[in-house]
């Protein structure tokens, strides 16, 4: 169940009524990895085997799928992971608190020199529009109900590869990210999401080698400064048809 | 600074032009309680003092502004604040991240009975109307500018007595939250918000002891759920002259 139907009391000024509301589920879901309790994540009930391995992945404490020997995930609040050689990550900086999620990645993201530049691709504007129509119908009944989502999708080789929703942009981008790190699809090529571009998000696609990220929302400076340390084309207000480059426009063709 | 022009590629079919765009400037800022580094937050770098008073006291480590002594800010990313009593919180239950941002509130709140429930106040429609244009009018030239922020006000006895924006919509309610507290506001009257009303945004206004907790956009089912646990009234998707209250509707007069 990812809403529930609950009553809302409509007030204007010379009326009051009671109107049917579909609400998003938020919930609490903790990751034990080898038994130890990372924490919990509060999120949309939903995908939560790739929310598990994207934030894995994006936390440092995995470097690839195959390191992963099972996933358990419990209603009740609970993924239960195993894995092979999965290490604490010792940040060089902490982040507590962030512009929004889960903040440990950014800052060392931009002052390392680990993550490699990501690969060239291009895209069509063509294929731009695809992948904006094709995640937006994906998530169009949640996102209509409930006015509650960020949605984001994965898209290459003229197809939409990865999708997910969550309540914050930063969950929805690492179950995407989840999603490829199990199918081991190339991570070469275009994510759309609803969320602003800010650092953590373009850290995340930075440390998976996503060349192309776009948003139908605004970027932040630093979100454009991670752009331009890995070469990442970034889009912002991106419509169909319509996109507001700011960085590496020569990947997106005619 | 809180924003600066920088040019985009405007791509449509037919059509490539460099165009004008201001974009929101994301900082770190670390905080530093007594010289320990509590870790970097990533922030709008605006109204630093009320960000660090209210994230303090919004995960714990403060009770009230009085234990306070001193509080530096410098430009480069760093905010010392040295308190008195000032102790690292025991959470109950640990949140390494969340729908988004300073994620170690919410479940706590949920789950313990510390908290009390709020006192009783009545807003007038037309005062949550007043509330609404005021705190949009002080973020106007920001929000229209870069698309990049939320805001939050606060307003009681008939006045928007705190204001803040910030990249985050937490971070956008720690700032009014620190305003209050530095001030020694009464908490007794109502939030806005352009933030959606997930658990942590409930939780921080339920720690503050404040009654109406309204936003532009819409609640999670946890949100809701904090705001019954402390009689809280919740409104969503509220325009001038029209509210849309989950609990707590008496609160609301004509």
């Amino acid at each position: 169940m990812l809403f529930k139907l609950l009553k809302s009391t409509v007030i204007k000024k010379d009326e009051i009524r009671l109107q049917d509301e579909y609400v998003i589920i938020e919930q609490p879901f903790h990751i034990l990895l080898n038994a130890v309790d990372l924490g919990a994540s509060m999120i949309l009930p939903h995908n939560l085997e790739e929310f598990a391995v994207g934030f894995l992945y994006a936390q440092g404490y995995i470097k690839n799928y195959n390191q992963i020997d099972s996933i358990r995930t419990c209603k009740d609040g609970s993924i239960f992971v195993y894995a092979k050689s999965a290490g604490v990550p010792k940040p060089k900086e902490s982040i507590v608190t962030s512009g929004c999620g889960a903040g440990s990645i950014a800052a060392s993201v931009i002052y390392n020199n680990e993550i490699k530049k990501v690969k060239d691709c291009e895209l069509s504007i063509n294929d731009c529009t695809k992948l904006i129509k094709e995640t937006t119908i994906r998530g169009l009944e949640l996102s209509s109900k409930t006015h509650g989502v960020h949605i984001a999708g994965f898209f290459s080789e003229g197809k939409l590869k990865a999708f997910a929703a969550d309540i914050g942009r930063h969950n929805a981008i690492n179950k995407v990210m989840g999603r490829l790190l199990i199918d081991e699809t190339s991570t070469t090529g275009a994510i759309y999401t609803t969320g602003r571009l800010t650092s953590e998000m373009v850290a995340f696609a930075a440390r998976l080698g996503i060349p192309i990220l776009i948003s139908r929302n605004a970027p932040s400076s630093l979100g454009i400064q991670i752009a331009e340390k890995y070469e990442m084309t970034l889009i912002s207000y991106a419509r169909p048809g319509r996109l507001n480059i700011f960085n590496r426009p020569d990947r997106i063709t005619n």
